[in-house]
Formats: structure tokens, C-alpha cells, sequence
């Protein structure tokens, strides 16, 4: 068997490459896709993840993740966390029951304390003075952008197909406000037998077409990895202009189970692969005359 | 064009018949579902769902519900939310933002009370004693029974499908959990062009199938209300049982946009529908020899 990682934006590089030592060292789908979230969480730098952050509308930095194992459909999830180190680590403990498996809020961080979880603060410095900054002038906006998910699709020796995703949501948002991030379907979704999906960008536009599930769905379909990346989100980007005129932000990377990969996308996007014949790559992918053309990374973009 | 209203469980009955009402005066699909959703949410003699529902394992009732608009595929969702009266009548009030449209816990409280919600504390002394009872024997299970969600959808004479759908969650759930009935394209669907879809179950075996979205795409695709909420519900449950060994209660409703409706399940179910022809009837669906079997409900089921 082959093993396969794809991840969402460049900030996620050196995770990829983490996850990818892992899978070559004959690791799991699971620790190589939570790993490679864990590092994107602890950089203070990446700011719409883990530490480092962007604040809620009150001030307060507040976690979503999400992990799901493509071999039982088992899933993971934590909406609205706050004070905890790592959503997706506390997300995947949570795929052994057979119910709570989604929990948000006050009781996500009742769970996380008595299971023996990391605490921090999530809010920098830099954070809190660009929220205190901003605060006035964004009053009269309901969210602005920082919509900038980290997505791990990864594949074992085994065939398992895993998916983990981490996001401190959109900068400004509602108190309690929760995207596609932590939510099965929409954010995230592994079947080993037809393939992953994860998606990063608006969440309440990703929500309206359950993306990650529509895009695992071609590929039971015979879609390759590209063709239901494309089609998914083209599709709902095409029906949410149809509809209400304009669609959001979305974009959607897929991992097939013979390890090939996608990408889907209504704007710049960037992410990056790695497998044993190519090593680890960056790349870029935007719409040009409305089709997706995708490259190797390139610092101008 | 025509109108027409189905809804899970024999407890929607009366409600079904008042959204057939509506609808027949040329009332909107969303006053139909949301009206249906809130006489259940309102009778303490439900267990499942609003005034009367089961508490979580710390003795509280915690609500959710999702609203879905299927001409714009706009939605509005709260989930872990303590202390209101109606979590679909908040859960509608979230669909007009672009962003927002899905708060949990806390935050979905402050917003209800900034807003004018009505309070209630919708922990009966029935619901009380049962709890208090039942607590002790029940302390080693993670969740138990209780997952009777009320789901409506609604077609109203301008074309618009609309979802509304509410539940206290399962009895004696891990505080903080959500099951499908908020996330939308898992508990609910709705895309006026293709159908509705709505869920009942085990929201946990729901939301690793992205049930109500799987059912409108097979609509979308040409099969019929009926086929589409069968192939749906089959399709998952065997899924689940070759990947685990079982797959738990699931029960789907869906609604064409020429009116005509169907039901997926595995379990034995009751639901209600209504048209103009046919006025509001009672039904009951089981499986019989791996067979989805609906007949006019009997007393004696």
C-alpha cells in the first residue's frame, strides 16, 4: 500500500511533512492527520487556528475541530472551546463512544478538564491588540474574514483514510457561532472505501451544500479525487449564485483511497501533498476563466 | 400549485394538522413548519422534544433545532441551549445574517435574551422525577433512549420547501452533546428545486451519512420522495453495519416539490402527512423482511 497526505493552505507545510514521516515510518492515518493539526494549532503566527487565534466578538478566542476515521465512520467534534490547548486532539478522543461524540461549549470544556486536557489561553498579545484595534471599526460587520481552516486528509499502509480539521472560526464572530469546521458532512468526511474530503472558507456557505460529503459521494460514484473536488464545490458555488446572487469563499481538498488527491476552489487557495514518490509539495490553485488551475507554489501569488 | 406537510412521530399530529391549516390559507412553508414544530416543543407530554424533554446527565433539559429556507438554502440552527422556550422559533430568527447562522450553548442564549426570546425552564417535575429516578441504573450508559426529534417539512403554494426540526437530544446525554437535528444536510434539508429531507434517530448514526442531503440528492437525481428516503436510510444502515457490526435507529421523512412524500427507516415509526386532497392522515412504517413497509397507523403497533 501507498500512503498519502493533502492539507489545506501553507501554513500547513511543515505539519505535511511532519505527517508525512509519520505514514513513511509506518504510522496511523489518525496520529499523521491529528499531528499534522496539532503543529498548525501551536503556531502563534497562523492566526485563524488554535493559538494565536483571531477573538470572537467579545474578545475571546474560541476553538472548533474536528477528526473522523474513515474505516467505521466514526467522528469526533468540538464547537465553541474555549481554554484548551488542541480542539482536534480533544476531538479525536471523543470518537469511542457510540454517542457525545459532538460536544460544544461550557460542556466541550467540562469534558476536556476531566479527561486530563492541555489548558491555555489562546489569546496573544498580537491578537488581543488587533481585536482591540479593530473592534470599532468591524462593530457593524456580523464576521469578517479570517475563514482560514487547517484540514489534514491522510492515508495509511493500511488503506484507513482519516480526516482532522482546526479553526478559531471567523474573527468577530457571535459568541458561540459555529461553522463547517466541527460538523461531520460539511467540514470533514472519510470513507476508506471511497475517499476523504475536507473543506476550508465560508462555513455557513459549506454548511448549504454538505460539501465534504457531496464530494466523497462522486468519488463512490467513479469521480477521480479532482473531478469531485471541482464538481462539489463548482456545483454549489453555481447554485448559490443562482439563488441569492453571490456565493462565499469555499474551498475543498480530497484524497482518494489509491492516494490520489483534488482540489476544488472559488478563490486563491493554497495547500500542499506529500507521498513517497514526490515528497512534499506546495501548490497553488485559483479560478481563471472559471476553471481551476492549479500550480506549484509560487511566492508572487 | 398544490401544498402538502409531513412530519416524524404520531406526536406531530395535531401540529400537522394546524401547518395544513396555514398552508391551506395560503400561509408560507416556513410559518407551516415552524408552527407545527412549536405545538410539540410546547406539550409537556412529549418527552423528546422542548417543555417535558429529558435532561442531559446533570439533571438539565438542553435543547436543539434548525430552520431551513429551500428556495435560498439559507438556514438558521442552536444547539446546547438551556432556559427558552422554543428553539425553532429562535433557530428560524438566525437564518437572515450571511454569517451567524449556527450558535451553540452560551452564546446562543445570550443571543436569544438580546433578542426577546421567551424564557422557560423546560424541566418539568414529571421530566424531574424521572431523571432523579432513572439516574442511579442509567449512570453507566453514555446515553440512553429519547430520540424522537420532531421534523416538519412544508410545501407551500409559491414552490418553497422548508425544514424546522426539535429535540431535547438523548436522555441522559453528556452535557455540551449535539446530535443531527441542528446541523443542517444531517437533520435537515431543504433546496426548493430537488426536495426535503428531515431525520430522526440516533443522531450520532445520522450525521456519519449526512442523511437528509444524501435523500434530496437522490431526488435531485430522479428518484422518487419514497425512493430517494429509502435508498437514503438503507444505504446507511448497511453501510454501518458491515464497517461496525449494527447501525442504530434512523428514521427519514421527505418531500417532493410536486408534494408527493416519502419515509426511509429501520425501526418501527410513526409520521403524519397532509395534503388538499387527502386531508391529514396517520401512518406507521416498519421494515419487514428487509422491506419498508407503510401502512395507516393501527393502535396496536
Amino acid at each position: 500500500m501507498t500512503w498519502a497526505v493533502i492539507a489545506t493552505w501553507k501554513m500547513a507545510f511543515h505539519g505535511t511533512e511532519t505527517a508525512a514521516g509519520i505514514l513513511e515510518n509506518n504510522g496511523t492515518a489518525a496520529d499523521a492527520a491529528v499531528t499534522g493539526v496539532s503543529l498548525v494549532e501551536d503556531e502563534p503566527s497562523f492566526h485563524s487556528v488554535g493559538y494565536g487565534g483571531r477573538p470572537d466578538r467579545t474578545g475571546h478566542v474560541v476553538l472548533d475541530g474536528g477528526f473522523m476515521d474513515g474505516d467505521t465512520l466514526h467522528f469526533g467534534a468540538v464547537a465553541a472551546l474555549e481554554g484548551f490547548r488542541s480542539p482536534v486532539n480533544i476531538a479525536r478522543s471523543l470518537i469511542s463512544g457510540n454517542a457525545n461524540n459532538f460536544l460544544v461549549g461550557a460542556g466541550a470544556a467540562a469534558w476536556a478538564e476531566s479527561h486530563g486536557f492541555e489548558k491555555r489561553d489562546n489569546l496573544t498579545e498580537e491578537a488581543r491588540e488587533i481585536y482591540e484595534r479593530e473592534k470599532e471599526r468591524l462593530k457593524e460587520l456580523t464576521a469578517y474574514d479570517g475563514h482560514d481552516t487547517v484540514c489534514f486528509l491522510t492515508l495509511d499502509h493500511n488503506g484507513t483514510l482519516c480526516a482532522a480539521t482546526s479553526t478559531s472560526g471567523l474573527f468577530m464572530k457571535e459568541p458561540g457561532r459555529v461553522g463547517d469546521t466541527p460538523v461531520p458532512g460539511s467540514g470533514f468526511y472519510a470513507d476508506s472505501e471511497c475517499g476523504a474530503a475536507a473543506a476550508t472558507g465560508m462555513g455557513e456557505e459549506i454548511l448549504k451544500g454538505a460539501l465534504s460529503y457531496a464530494a466523497v459521494f462522486f468519488m463512490k460514484e467513479g469521480y477521480s479525487a479532482m473531478e469531485a473536488a471541482q464538481k462539489a464545490v463548482d456545483e454549489l458555488d453555481a447554485k448559490l449564485k443562482k439563488r441569492n446572487g453571490s456565493a462565499n469563499a469555499m474551498s475543498l481538498i480530497t484524497l482518494a483511497p489509491d492516494g490520489s488527491w483534488g482540489v476544488g476552489t472559488n478563490v486563491d487557495f493554497t495547500f500542499s501533498t506529500a507521498d513517497k514518490e514526490h515528497g512534499t509539495q506546495l501548490w497553488s490553485a485559483a479560478k481563471v476563466n472559471g476553471k481551476t488551475v492549479i500550480k506549484a507554489y509560487e511566492k508572487e501569488i
